[in-house]
């Protein structure tokens, strides 16, 4: 009986983590997964056809996280991370108390960061116009500490500017600039990058922010909070070289090529399985 | 009993114009048919929470479109204006069959114009990557002229930069001219501003472009295709002081105050009435 049971648990362990993500924006938190978490195999789902998120209401964000997440229990995950700040934002909370998996989302892990390590109390928050006005960062960094003075600011431009490949261009760099002129004399020494997206801008905001601003990144913080999670709940992967095999799959709801060509821009590597699966389905 | 049907007749004359859009940029052919068709009223519906179409399925496109006719026919429209490129192109022509209003989208008033005013023979649209790819214009160009070659390019920057208010500005200035770089050596006489946002960039285009290439500009083309087809079915409005009073209402699906703003940009008076709808509910 304890041989099976022994069984049972190496099997579980074995089982890929679900990432989940309104677009192809997560890719930057599945990309740290794998950085940090070598020997974990992944599921990544991108809901493309009805990206962005921001824009919807909570309902009908909570209703599409749980699609999503019984297509990722389809693939046997042991683990799930809501790789968008809208979802997480609307939909973990009550997740959480609906299903029996380990789930994180993005906002936690990088609100308790820059709550902790703030020196001056002062932190800037960049953003979608939906998560700046939701006021998600402000409310989960007072969690860790109630002094902090949150400011917050909207970059529409960023997504589109990633997605066009502009990641260390002048045009983005004016941009940036011109965004991140906001915070002059707001005293933050924190920056967090509140858009799974704005990682890949992480040199041009480095940039105009200058050395003294340090900037927090939610999908390096959530890749570390996951690897605790795991060993915590024992729950972690303990490798070997035949699993390298399909160890990361790709699902979108709307055309894989266009996933596929940002795919390519985010991880070093080709994403050798991508399908299209129809999402309303589940 | 001829007195009545006169009576009846004036009345359904009076009423207004229906538009409608997946956003805030069929405002643009909104406010043309404010300026070319002045006696008219009009209801426009934005389709705000649900935006963009473009990403989304030939089915979804047809059953959103068919929601907001119900909603127009609730406010009385006597003709309906489809002022979005994606629902003229996928759901226009089911619609025209079901319904018994006169009905026009925005692309053939824009293909044909290009198609007979040509005289390379070699015509350029420029649109969302939706529109681009779908290749509805070199469809409907060929109707009027199958002998044109088609030139067609993406610019997925130009409706953030519109909507940052960024319309004569170095940063789109720069953005336009390696977009349009594309066209160099193919001989167009003539460029479709394929997308409704893209006339409000007309001057920077017209600078990057030259005067040698003709933009044609759908919206206007849809407003006179309106004029004429008021005037075809004698729907037009006799006009008057006393219809002043609301002549325009504005209707959303998402929050009231985006829109406002964007509206304040493109209409030169303030959008007196602008109200969010349950678009779902009909």
């Amino acid at each position: 009986m304890s041989g099976k049971s022994e069984n049972k648990k190496t099997d579980i362990c074995k089982a890929p983590i679900g990432v989940f993500d309104s677009g192809v924006g997560g890719l930057t938190v599945m990309r740290e997964i794998m950085r940090q978490l070598p020997n974990e195999k992944a599921v990544y789902f991108g809901d493309t056809a009805r990206v962005p998120y921001g824009s919807k209401s909570k309902e009908t964000v909570l209703r599409y996280s749980r699609q999503i997440i019984r297509f990722l229990r389809t693939r046997g995950v042991k683990a799930i991370v809501v790789a968008c700040n809208t979802a997480s934002a609307y939909a973990l909370e009550t997740i959480q108390e609906e299903i029996d998996l380990p789930i994180i989302g993005v906002v936690k892990p990088g609100a308790q960061v820059a709550a902790e390590t703030t020196r001056s109390g002062r932190i800037g928050v960049i953003g979608t116009e939906g998560t700046i006005s939701s006021r998600i960062y402000p409310e989960y960094i007072a969690r860790w500490n109630p002094e902090a003075a949150v400011f917050g600011k909207a970059c529409p431009l960023f997504v589109p500017l990633v997605e066009e490949g502009l990641l260390k261009d002048p045009v983005t760099e004016e941009i940036a600039s011109r965004y991140l002129r906001e915070f002059e004399g707001s005293g933050i020494d924190t920056l967090i990058l509140g858009c799974t997206h704005y990682p890949l801008l992480r040199s041009t905001i480095g940039k105009v922010m200058g050395e003294t601003v340090a900037l927090v990144n939610p999908a390096y913080e959530t890749a570390r909070s996951l690897k605790e999670l795991l060993r915590e709940q024992k729950l972690e992967n303990p490798g070997g070289m035949e699993e390298q095999a399909g160890q990361y799959e790709f699902y979108v709801s709307d055309s894989v090529q266009r996933f596929q060509r940002f795919a390519s821009m985010i991880l070093s590597f080709e994403t050798t399985h991508a399908e299209q699966i129809q999402i309303e389905e589940y």
